[in-house]
């Protein structure tokens, strides 16, 4: 199905064409980033996101810093690993991305080899998204209702995406599953991205606000919870989309099991525990409004954590490209 | 600070005047019932709403039927009263308004007698709120910060609110408190609401999305949940908006007090259980988009309880103008 191919991020002649994610569902409207400081905007003003996207974002980023003149290309390099890295702090698969492309540029290569090296991070991230399929789709029962939050599709990803390959692998695979999607706030990525993509996937599902969680699982509504992760740690404790720590306490609470599906490239070897995994705030007014439409009084104060972690220990199993990692995960990668 | 008073409802020579919620804090804007449609429109639309303001609402909506010629007068009562009682189905107090005042109609009461049933129903709400004010500010710990969800305030209820009303007395008692007010989708009472009554008290808040509120229990920055409830069962199972049950669920797992603050006529000692409670389900455009602003596809299917329970089990204590109920709540009423 050609058509409904979605294409978050491709490289043209010499620029990184990115889907503005944040006008999506309602246009669908193509950024060409011809700077470096244009691939930047579009990942702090999430157009590009999802963890293993925005890792591939920056190698592109990369890319286009390295093209032109062979002489000063280094400079530009750090200067703009520099300016990418500064975008968004939480996810992993961001720096990993970032240290591959360098660790390639301290090697010599000239600028093809770097634009090649991207290619690779973007084509192995869709074989990556594969295998995650692969090896979560059994964990579905048989006609199981999966609940899940934020965008972890195609949209997020090189491939399929991670938790949503999961639910893409079992529903292709013949099972009847249905979805719940958390609408994700405050940027709405669940009604906005998920619900886009289920649609056009043919997979049914519902879209609820992130507050009518509980009262699903309270009525038996949910067989499973999976999430994907924007960090993860040594022990396991991983940084996901505001939201996610709640889903995972509700569901311990439920005996509902709860997983979440990363590639390795979002997995922090160096950092012991979840304590130490930076959590991005954001401004003020995505809580106080949606978009440009104000809601709250203009003086309210605001907490806008973008992130939260859920330890180790409210986690079933963690689903990557080389199986299903669980406790104790130090042991397991 | 009679400029900084907040008038829900008030009779008017002859009419119900309604401050029109839907429209705050952008617009202050009153609409002016000559007809009980109108009244139970605003009800159903939710410019007016809290469990005990509906009830309010509700009775005014009925001394309105009352008014004109005294003959018919009981056919327009019976006529109103269905009409009003179709309009909500989980608030008891819209129950209990009605029952009340078709009980002083039945002993023979003129129009003019049951506008003042009507205004004495008002009036005793203010003064019950001022002793759930009173009987729960001391469980507030001193310079706690207090989580809350949805309006429980002025704008709920005919007096300073429930929960609201504990979290202001524990103010003005000189408890240098602070409120974590969640925005409540879908219809952002917490945002538009809670923050405009808080803002005008002077305590200091802030803003959260529902699905912030694990991280700051995560984060130990509440040290209380109070919420206010729509409808409680004899066994102290409590309806309250969307998401409270969420809230019990983290205060349970993070061992910190969760209270429900609500007037004895929200009780509804008919219903053994909270599994006996109707949950009101709302238009799906309400989870589709924010107001009249779109976000998710046209097509997409939505789950829109408005309500959900929190077992007896997962409550602290419940704040009435009578004191503080306790498990067994059966033998506390």
């Amino acid at each position: 199905m050609a058509d409904s191919r979605i294409e978050p991020i491709r490289w043209d002649n010499g620029a990184v064409v990115i889907l503005d994610q944040t006008r999506l569902p309602q246009e669908e409207v193509y950024l060409r980033c011809e700077r470096v400081a244009q691939v930047a905007e579009a990942i702090r003003s999430l157009r590009v996101r999802g963890a293993p996207l925005i890792g591939i974002t920056a190698a592109y980023g990369l890319a286009l810093a390295a093209q032109g003149k062979a002489a000063g290309m280094n400079i530009r390099l750090r200067e703009a690993a520099q300016i990418l890295g500064a975008t968004r702090p939480t996810a992993r698969n961001l720096f990993w991305a970032i240290d591959r492309m360098m660790g390639r540029a301290a090697t010599g290569a000239t600028a093809d080899q770097l634009l090649a090296e991207a290619v690779a991070i973007h084509q192995e991230d869709a074989e990556t998204c594969r295998l995650i399929g692969e090896n979560g789709r059994s964990l579905i029962p048989q006609g199981a209702t999966v609940l899940t939050i934020c965008n972890t599709g195609a949209l997020a990803t090189g491939g399929e995406g991670t938790a949503l390959a999961v639910i893409k692998a079992a529903h292709a695979s013949g099972n009847p599953i249905k979805v719940i999607a958390c609408e994700t706030r405050p940027l709405l990525q669940g009604a906005r991205l998920t619900m886009w993509e289920l649609l056009r996937a043919g997979i049914p599902a519902t879209l609820i606000t992130d507050s009518m969680a509980g009262t699903c699982l309270q009525r038996g509504m949910v067989e499973v919870i999976i999430v994907g992760a924007d960090r993860i740690a040594c022990n396991g404790d991983s940084a996901n989309k505001i939201g996610t720590y709640s889903l995972a306490v509700l569901a311990k609470h439920h005996h509902v099991p709860f997983y979440v599906a990363a590639p390795m490239s979002t997995v922090d070897l160096g950092l012991p525990d979840g304590e130490h995994i930076p959590i991005e705030e954001r401004h003020a007014d995505e809580v106080r409004g949606f978009r440009d439409y104000p809601v709250a009084p203009e003086e309210t104060e605001v907490f806008n954590p973008s992130f939260d972690v859920t330890p180790a220990d409210l986690i079933t199993g963690i689903i990557t490209e080389r199986g299903v990692a669980r406790a104790p995960y130090e042991q397991g990668w």
